[in-house]
């Protein structure tokens, strides 16, 4: 029979069984939280009508869709999870409550250029709330201490969100009458932190050719100091604009509910310099930095929007979101060492039979374990001690079982603590206690 | 500006709130029992080169596949978790530990011709042990058991796990001489469910024309009674065929040893009229029907196969294992009101303000809350009264926390079952302990 050679596309990953236990691990605390927050779940398809998921694409997005016609359908592969929520709800508007809260986990595609780092297929972890004509400013804080929460259960570091507003953005920019290289210089200005201070300044004065103009710009985003005295600095600029007052006071506000709700500020800072994407986003911004590796970049990015889906519906639906890759976030913390893998298991607890047929024994350990969510492996193999033990220790076990006749007519079992190599005799009735208080 | 419809295309399900509430607690109770065995997760891509995928496929199958070029590659959509298990196990085979025991949850696609209860995307929830070159029998007695695990906690109604073993029917026909007509044979007793007692044998005369072999074949798919009663029937047949006889052993010791497991009898029942996919498996084989709801047809099957990755590999890989197919289970769960959605809600607690500007009280409560693992939800908005309640109604939630100045001045909270629409006031200390004890 020809063999085919069993490969795996590039730019996919598919991980071993000890990472993928890992990522399941913090996948599932993402959504955990998620759901603490009172977000309804949701699963849209992965393939949708191309009309539809490109109703807004174009440029280098729709360059990158998986797009393919199945009969006479023109299809796409979703490339993010916010176009299928925009579907969703103008679908559904009459059925939805709102503020509509959902969070989303699945898998996006884009076919982009292969490197290290990035992928064809990856998770995004989304949550937004949407609201029906009008949302309150509440929720611009709320998205940010569930990802606060998040970052601190995943347990992966020290980590910073940084907030900005657009609006404090567009009004400085709009007061200083250089309307026209607006989108250039912000975009300068985001890459501040790839690019250094002295090299932003350059390239202003390159556009500008106004040294003034360029020092306000920078003594703007060089403004430094707690949040409140960030807020306070703003203030005293005295900038007779209207986008600018409202962006600063929606940030005071913000910033003020995050406090409240007990976020230590040590994790969250205004940042001046944050835009994200240029035309979606409208107030408040959100980037989030993991401090003993800024290298890594934004691991968790989004903000607020004035209309979800605008081209889907007539209605008016502003809301506020934010995004996990978790896909490139694992990646990049295992390249750093951030987590390792030696301690994560496949099971609790291995049971070994050794030379008996009758495994009735073995049944009513495994059940009396498992109801007590120890989850448990029984070895149905016949092999030798040693590779039992090595089984054992591709798993992570904590404890292996033995039972072999000794222990059938002796009326016990045998508990190995497969860390310290030592081994106990004890009876069945006393097994949960044992494991629990160990 | 040109409004696209917001549509999602025929065949792919997409779930309102409650319903994906619903769904996703299922999943997690398969995923959650899956892992209480000892199986590792994985989690493939959902495309894969087209040659590695279709490796195997043809006929119907290859029609139904999602296949397209992306640039110069031939990509393929994964129509089953089988296939990718085949490939990853053929690729990591000197890296995996065996017997390797994994699960998957995951979509797959399958272009079929849509019609009620057929999806086009559908999730699968597939367990698998895979040797190297050799698997215990016991595997084979362990899956269903697994299977038994997962209906219980589902919750929905009676069930039996039908099991049968191939070389029993192999050695049967083998020992009729009617080799030819075996294929044949195999598909009408294996539709005996929905054509009836009747209709087979008169099918198998049309087939054979010769009463004494169709009476021979209708005796042995008609044996009844316990188990055991089958099991002895079997072995009165006298048949001397060694595939006959080695399939009635393995089937007794894998009936044996369930029963040692614990599963009750009215759980699982040998079957002899069930073949399962007429290439693949080679040993024992499993269907689960709903005993109130045969119509529904089996909703979980599986076998057992002597090689798993024989297009990939010259490494023998004999497994066995089983799969859920969760969207049309789903699907079919709430066609026939097996399932609700009255009380199944995003949330446990609402926190309500009135009239307040200062929120911290609110936030206290929802920390205090979360950390319970009370999913809490705060509502921002500034609706009226009456609104508020109509929200915390459509979340379904049993508690609203309602704060408005009385209650910061006076130092308490009033709490409101919103299922008994009474209420009273209570101290925060005292919160936590209120919730327990209702």
């Amino acid at each position: 029979m020809k063999i085919i050679e069993p490969r795996t596309l590039p730019g996919f990953m598919e991980l071993m069984p000890d990472d993928q236990i890992l990522f399941n691990k913090m996948k599932r605390i993402i959504e955990d939280t998620y759901q603490s927050y009172g977000f309804w779940p949701l699963d849209t398809p992965v393939i949708e009508h191309s009309d539809v998921l490109l109703a807004k694409a174009g440029g280098e997005t729709e360059k990158q869709i998986y797009r393919f016609n199945k009969g006479d359908t023109d299809l796409s592969l979703r490339f993010d999870l916010t176009v299928p929520l925009a579907k969703y709800v103008a679908k559904n508007s009459n059925e939805l409550v709102f503020p509509f809260k959902r969070y989303q986990i699945g898998k996006v595609y884009r076919g982009e250029r292969p490197q290290k780092g990035r992928f064809r297929e990856f998770y995004q972890c989304d949550i937004d709330v949407i609201g029906d004509n009008e949302l309150s400013l509440l929720y611009d804080a709320e998205i940010p201490s569930i990802i606060y929460d998040v970052f601190n259960k995943l347990n992966i570091g020290r980590f910073k969100i940084r907030i900005n507003n657009r609006k404090v953005l567009n009004g400085f920019f709009e007061s200083l009458n250089i309307g026209e290289y607006y989108t250039e210089i912000l975009r300068i200005i985001d890459k501040i932190d790839k690019i250094g201070y002295d090299l932003t300044k350059q390239y202003l004065y390159e556009i500008l050719n106004n040294e003034e103009l360029v020092n306000r710009i920078m003594n703007f985003i060089s403004i430094n100091g707690t949040n409140s005295d960030k807020i306070n600095e703003l203030n005293n600029l005295n900038i007779d604009n209207e986008n600018f007052k409202s962006g600063v006071n929606e940030l005071e506000i913000v910033i003020q509910n995050m406090m409240q709700m007990g976020i230590p500020e040590e994790y969250f800072e205004v940042d001046l310099t944050i835009a994200r994407g240029l035309d979606y986003y409208t107030g408040t911004v959100y980037e989030t930095i993991l401090v003993d590796y800024p290298q890594i970049g934004s691991v968790c990015s989004g903000g607020r929007f004035d209309n979800l889906a605008s081209y889907y519906t007539d209605k008016k639906l502003p809301g506020v979101g934010i995004s996990i890759g978790l896909t490139r976030l694992f990646y990049q913390l295992k390249e750093a060492n951030i987590i390792g893998n030696s301690d994560n298991g496949g099971a609790d607890v291995i049971i070994l039979p050794f030379g008996i047929s009758d495994y009735s024994l073995l049944y009513k350990v495994a059940n009396e374990l498992r109801q007590n969510n120890y989850s448990t492996l029984i070895d149905y193999t016949d092999s030798k001690f040693k590779n039992k033990m090595k089984y054992a220790d591709r798993y992570h076990v904590k404890y292996a079982i033995l039972i072999g006749e000794d222990e059938i007519n002796g009326n016990y079992l045998t508990l190995k603590n497969m860390e310290q190599r030592t081994q106990i005799q004890i009876k069945f009735e006393d097994l949960i206690n044992e494991l629990k208080n160990n």
